[in-house]
C-alpha cells in the first residue's frame, strides 16, 4: 500500500473543521465569510503540498499536479466545502482534504506522475437556492444560465461568472470523489467500504397556498382564508399516503423540509404558504408515480379557493456510475483488505453532474448511526483514513 | 364644529404612508432604518405645529402644547408607527398623524387649552420579538425588563432604556387613540364611527415538536423523525376541534400566524418544527377552555416521540374602556352628527397598557372590506377625516 501521512490528514481535516463551527452545528455556507475563511485554509493546504491552485469565477478551487506526459487526461478528485445550515463537519470536507492527502502522498511518492492529477473543493452543493450540486454543474454546463434572480442576489454571481467557470470537459479523464456514506448501511454490515454503483433522481415541487392576508383579531373567523390550513391538512393526507405505500415498497424516500408562511407574523392571518416536497427514487416510473400523486392531491376540489400552485424547482433524473471506475475502486479496496459492498447512492453529489461528462465513482466511508445534515454527524479517525487510503490506491492504478 | 385643515392633515398623512412602502406593502417595522425615517417626518410635523418635541429613550416621540393651568393633568392622544411586515398605511398612522391635527388646529383655533395635550407616536406596537404594543407597555412599566435577549439584540436596547422611558402616569388625565376598525362591521351597518367598550384578550402559545434533523436522502423513511409531521397534524386536529366549536358558539378567534422549521432546508429532515397559536376573546373562561384544549391536544400520547413543548409568550388579559371617556366621545360624534355604535375590539392596541392607568377610550373608523394588517388596507378620505374630527371635539369636551 502506499504511505499516506495519517497526522497530517487529520490535522488539516480538523483544521477545517473548526471555521464555521459553533453549538449549532457547522455552519459555512457558500459566499458567506465562514467560506471564504474555509477556502483560503484550503488554498494554504494546496500551496503548502506544491499544487498549483487556481479559484474560478464562481468560487471553486482547484489545485494541481502536472503529468510528465501531455497527452493524458487529468484525473480529478474532490468533493464540496460548503455545508448545510446546522450541518456536520464530516459532509463534504472529506473528500476534498482526502483528495489533497492522496495526491500529495503520490506526488511524494513518486514525483510528477504521468497523468496530471487535480483536486477540487466545489461550492454550493447544498446551496437550494441553486438547486444544489451547483459548482459541479456549472462547471459542466449543467447548471442553467437563468438561475432565479435571488439565487444570483445572494451569491453576488452573475451569468458571465456562470459561462466562464466551464471547464474543458475534454482535458479530463476521470472523477472520484471520496465522501461519508450519509446512511447506516455500512455500519450495521459492519463493512469499511462503500462502492456506490448509481445516484438516486431528486425531484422537487414548490407547493403553495394563498389565503388572505389579514388582522388576526377583527376579521370574523368565517371570512378568514388562513393559508396555513389547507396547508397542513394536504401535508397530513401526504403523509399518511405515503407512509401507507411505503409499508407495501420501500421504494423512495420523501421529505418537507422547507415551509414558509408569509408574513409570518403571529397577530397576521397567513396569506400564503409554501412548502417544498422532495422525492428521491432509483427508479424513473416511482418518480412518475409518486409526482402523479402529488398533483392529484393538491389539485383537490377541496383547496381549490386556496389558488393552490405546483411547480418544479428541481429534477435531477437518477445517475449510473461508470463500470470501469467502479472496477477500480474494487481493485483498490483489495489490494488494501477492506471489507465492502456495491450500493446505491440516496443521496446525490457532485458526482452526479460529473458522470454525465467523465468516467466517475465514488467511495464511501462510514456514517456513525447514519446521521447527516446535523451536527452529530461522525466518522472515525480509522474509518477516514481507510477511504483517503482507498482513493489514493485509486488514482494510482488509473494514473498507472 | 371646531375647524380642521382637511389638506393638511392629508398631506402628512399621505407624506408618511410613502416611508417604506412598495409594492409588497409597508414594512417600517421598528428599529429599522425605514421607521427612523418615519419618525423624522412626523417630528418635523410636530415642529412645524409649534410642538415640543422629544424622542424617549425607547424610542417614542411625543409633541406637546403646554397648558394655562399647571394643576391640570395632560390630555395625551396618539397610536403607533410602526407596520406589520407587508402591511398598510393606516393602521397606526391613523392615531399619529390624526393626533397632532387634533391638536393642531385646536392650538391654532384656542391658543393654549387650559390643560396641556400631548400627542404620542409608539414605537413596537406590532413587535412581535417584544410581545407587541411595546412602546405604552414600557412606559407605563407593564413590559417586563427580562425581554427576550434576541429582542434587545434587535432593537439594541437595554433595561436601561426601558426603565428610562417610563413617564409619570400622575401627570396624564386621559388617553384617546383614533384607529381604523380593522374589521368590516361599521361598513356593513354603514356606520362612520365606532366606540370600542372593550378590547379582547390576547394569548399566545409556541409549540414546538422535536424531531431528528438528518440528511433527506439517505435516512431509511421508517428511522426518521421528521418534526414536519406531528406538526401539521396537530394544526389539523385544532383546525377541525376549533372550526366546529366556532359554529356552536361564535365567542373567539385563533390564528396560527407563524410557523418555523429548522433548518428548513430541502434536502435536510426537520429537526424542530414551532408554531405559535394566537387565542383571543373578551371572557376570560372562554380563554381558559381554549388553553386546556390545546394542552391536551399537545400532550396526546401519539406525539410523545416528538417530545412536544408548549410554553406561554404572551397573556394579555381583556380590558374595559372608561365610561365617562367613551360618553364624552359620545358626545362628541352627536355634536358631529354622525352615525355611530358602541363596540368591542378584536384588536389589541396600546389603549390597553393605557387603560391600566388612566381614563382611556377609542375612536374606530371604516376599515373598507375589513381588511387590515395587508398592503389592501383602505379607509376612504373622508372617513379618516370624520375620525379626526370626533377626535378633536373629544380632545376638546376634555379640554374644557
Amino acid at each position: 500500500m502506499i504511505k499516506i501521512n495519517d497526522k497530517r490528514f487529520l490535522n488539516n481535516f480538523f483544521g477545517l473543521a473548526k471555521i464555521g463551527w459553533s453549538e449549532a452545528g457547522l455552519n459555512r455556507p457558500s459566499y458567506s465569510p465562514a467560506y471564504a475563511e474555509g477556502r483560503d485554509y484550503v488554498k494554504k493546504k494546496m500551496e503548502d503540498a506544491g499544487m498549483k491552485v487556481r479559484v474560478d469565477t464562481i468560487g471553486n478551487i482547484y489545485g494541481r499536479y502536472g503529468g510528465t506526459d501531455p497527452t493524458r487526461k487529468t484525473i480529478l478528485v474532490g468533493s464540496h466545502l460548503d455545508s448545510v445550515p446546522n450541518g456536520g463537519i464530516y459532509d463534504g470536507a472529506l473528500g476534498v482534504l482526502g483528495g489533497i492527502e492522496a495526491l500529495q502522498s503520490l506526488h511524494e511518492k513518486f514525483g510528477s506522475l504521468s497523468a496530471p492529477i487535480e483536486v477540487v473543493g466545489f461550492i454550493a452543493e447544498e446551496a437550494s437556492l441553486f438547486g444544489g450540486t451547483f459548482g459541479s454543474r456549472a462547471i459542466t454546463g449543467l447548471a442553467p444560465l437563468n438561475q432565479p434572480e435571488e439565487a444570483f442576489k445572494w451569491s453576488g454571481l452573475t451569468c458571465d461568472d456562470l459561462v466562464n467557470a466551464r471547464i474543458k470537459i475534454d482535458d479530463y479523464g476521470a472523477y472520484l470523489e471520496l465522501h461519508i456514506e450519509q446512511g447506516p448501511v455500512l455500519e450495521r454490515k459492519n463493512l469499511e467500504i462503500g462502492i456506490p454503483t448509481g445516484i438516486v433522481s431528486i425531484i422537487r415541487y414548490k407547493i403553495t397556498m394563498n389565503g388572505q392576508q389579514n388582522h388576526a383579531g377583527t376579521t370574523p373567523m368565517s371570512e378568514r382564508k388562513n393559508a396555513m390550513c389547507p396547508a397542513s391538512e394536504l401535508l397530513t393526507r401526504w403523509f399518511a399516503w405515503a407512509d401507507e405505500r411505503l409499508v407495501k415498497k420501500d421504494d423512495f424516500v420523501y421529505n418537507t423540509g422547507v415551509f414558509i408562511l408569509d408574513p409570518n407574523s403571529p397577530a397576521v392571518v397567513p396569506g400564503k404558504a409554501s412548502f417544498v416536497m422532495e422525492l428521491r427514487s432509483l427508479s424513473d416510473k416511482v418518480g412518475d408515480e409518486l409526482v402523479a400523486k402529488l398533483h392529484e392531491m393538491v389539485n383537490a376540489s377541496e383547496y381549490a379557493a386556496y389558488s393552490p400552485t405546483i411547480e418544479k424547482i428541481v429534477n435531477k433524473a437518477p445517475v449510473a456510475l461508470h463500470e470501469n471506475i467502479i472496477a477500480t475502486i474494487e481493485q483498490a479496496v483489495k489490494r488494501c483488505g477492506y471489507a465492502y459492498q456495491r450500493m446505491p447512492s440516496g443521496a446525490s453529489h457532485d458526482a452526479v453532474a460529473m458522470a454525465h461528462f467523465m468516467p466517475t465513482g465514488m467511495i464511501f466511508v462510514k456514517s456513525h448511526d447514519g446521521i447527516s445534515h446535523n451536527r452529530a454527524e461522525f466518522t472515525t479517525d480509522e474509518d477516514m483514513l481507510k477511504g483517503v487510503q482507498v482513493l489514493t490506491e485509486t488514482v494510482a492504478l488509473l494514473a498507472e
